[in-house]
């Protein structure tokens, strides 16, 4: 079976294989693993030792999430989230949750939001601390700039905090190249293709320390993450981590570097999207995104209107044929989600587009336009 | 290599071997997998169907013992936490960053909390509308009756949230039999002998409803990990989960039903302990608990007076003979915790017990009493 979703991504037989095994955290020869995953998250991110940390957190994206924006922006505080996409909504829901107060800056979410949309929106309100932006918006495929749009928080004396959940590892990002940015969020089982369980914050110590105290919650304080490390040693959790996730991600993270890291990884995304792009416009699909928009991870795909259509059905045909695709969609419009991300190839892509075509016409679908 | 650790525990192979496969959590295959888990889950927890919901939680237990304060206690609501061992003071610390208010009744950890402690400080105050307590005090080893406090707490009509991370699978509770039970919470990693990365809470569907719109927290809102279900289905998750931990429980489970289920997984512990607890006297150490406190799942020991012991290297030196025990302990004075639960047998303890006094030889420990 071929994964083809956005996270849990398909992984290397030996990225999996290191899940099977029985590891106590805190043993000192699993500190010793744990040490090298930290180092080389803060290389990866461009961070620098000392004014960077990496920040362990058991669970999922949104906790992530919720953690950054409890621990950097105190209760009644005010952060802009451009909202054009899927995953903003979520940052929206979790920061309103926490009672911390949102200004939106809306968009469509076929498109990047623009820098200067950003600059305008803080410039109108000089309340508002920071700007909590989605890289990489899983739900459509469109990718905002954070080198630009960090540009224009940098100008406006404000702090960015980023979703990079399912950018991480392929999508470029240099923490030190960019002083505004607070933290950057990503998890285990995206784009560095490790397996679903644990997050990290990759984190400006001066800003975590100066903003200490204020999350309102211990599990997501990001703050008392760092102190813990210091206090007991960087081998140390707070809680019990899933440890397995953890020694798969050790491997995973060899895997990429191996492969050339950041740039390869992203070389091989844009060449599965394009292969599957270009691919289900042949065979008579429309893509959600133009092709200006359409970034390397996932394309989102129109519905057909032929009433033959029916998504789940759809996705049935299509595992028969060794493909599993997402049986649901995260766009206004309906539309069918295909990751372009995890352990796979063009080649593999090649063969997706085909049991797609086979998929359809096993449906007699058609009418392959959108309604 | 013998895990002896209250968690992760050392598991079955068949049980980590379902970590190693590439799952989407939102699958038609893996919704029938994770339908059985929660249906054995239910079951286990002497829970009704329609009365009580089992609730996934990704992460640690420490996520679920803030999730259910939140979930069920406004912010501002008082509860009672009996504080005897270093886990009840977990529960303290979560409850009041997230600004609960917490009556302490404290004891010493080396017993139980009695049901008339509880009754007395419920009477001096009627505000209080929760008991949160802990089942298995994993910091010490001693066992808190949830059956004699819960009568306690119900003749008084208030609730009880019960954290049975290190209890559940092995000591008994019954839902349906303890009407105040607002909630009983557990992780995969522990007594039920899964991998570690995902929690649940089973809970009572009227208080939950009830109690709706109070978390302060979208990550951490039981009530709307409930209402997720309802709407989008049983089978899907708010956030991605840790799947490969859910598809290794699933085999755990079902490892426990051909064991005997609870009572039998209980008697394998109590034996575990037996040898361990008189083995350690044998060598002449002394166990921290007199033995009528003692509880099944873990032994703790003081530490000999020996100048010749040091934790580390004692941890070390049973490592090289293939034993691991944790490097830490969560008693006040200097004692080193033993693990009685895993798939672990009497057998293997009684090569623990002589792993142990080899260490000590091998360290030059003599005077083996604690100082
Ligand atoms: C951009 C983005 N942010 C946040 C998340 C949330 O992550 P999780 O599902 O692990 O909670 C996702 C998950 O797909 C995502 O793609
Ligand atoms: C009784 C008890 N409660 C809570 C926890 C916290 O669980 P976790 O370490 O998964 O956060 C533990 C962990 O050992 C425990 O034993």
């Amino acid at each position: 079976m071929l994964l083809l979703i956005p996270g849990p991504v398909q992984t290397r037989p030996e990225t999996r294989a290191a899940m099977a095994q029985d590891i106590a955290p805190w043993d000192n020869d699993f500190r010793a693993v744990y040490a090298e995953i930290r180092t080389q998250v803060l290389d990866l991110a461009g961070g620098r030792e000392g004014e960077h940390a990496t920040l362990p957190l058991q669970g999922c994206g949104h906790f992530l999430m919720e953690a950054a924006i409890r621990s950097f922006i105190p209760a009644g505080g005010k952060l802009l989230i451009p909202r054009n996409g899927a995953y903003a909504e979520r940052a929206v829901r979790l920061a309103t949750e926490a009672r911390r107060q949102v200004v939106s800056l809306h968009g469509p979410d076929t498109r990047a939001v623009a820098p200067e949309e950003v600059a305008a929106a803080l410039a109108a309100d000089p309340a508002i601390s920071h700007v909590v932006m989605v890289q990489n918006e899983t739900g459509s495929g469109i990718v905002n700039d954070p080198a630009a749009v960090g540009a224009a928080v940098r100008a406006a004396g404000r702090r960015l905090i980023l979703d990079s959940v399912s950018a991480f590892g392929a999508l470029p990002i240099s923490l030190a190249a960019q002083p505004e940015l607070d933290a950057l969020l990503f998890t285990s089982g995206k784009c560095l293709e490790g397996l679903p369980g644990i997050g990290f914050a990759v984190a400006r110590i001066d800003s975590l320390t100066a903003a200490a105290g204020q999350a309102g919650s211990w599990s997501f304080d990001l703050a008392d993450v760092y102190q813990h490390a210091l206090r007991a040693g960087w081998g140390s959790f707070r809680f019990t981590p899933p440890v397995q996730a953890l020694a798969a991600f050790r491997v995973a993270l060899d895997l990429h570097a191996a492969e050339g890291g950041q740039p390869a990884r992203l070389a091989r995304y844009a060449e599965n999207m394009r292969v599957l792009y270009q691919g289900v416009q042949a065979l008579g699909l429309t893509p959600y995104l133009e092709w200006r928009h359409q970034g390397p991870v996932i394309v989102t795909v129109h519905q057909p209107a032929d009433p033959n259509f029916e998504l789940q059905r759809f996705v049935d045909a299509l595992k028969a044929r060794g493909v599993l695709i997402s049986n649901f969609y995260n766009t206004k419009v309906p539309t069918m989600r295909i990751g372009c991300v995890g352990a796979i190839t063009p080649e593999d892509m090649r063969g997706a587009v085909a049991a797609i075509g086979k998929a359809l016409d096993a449906l007699g679908v058609r009418q392959r336009q959108a309604g």
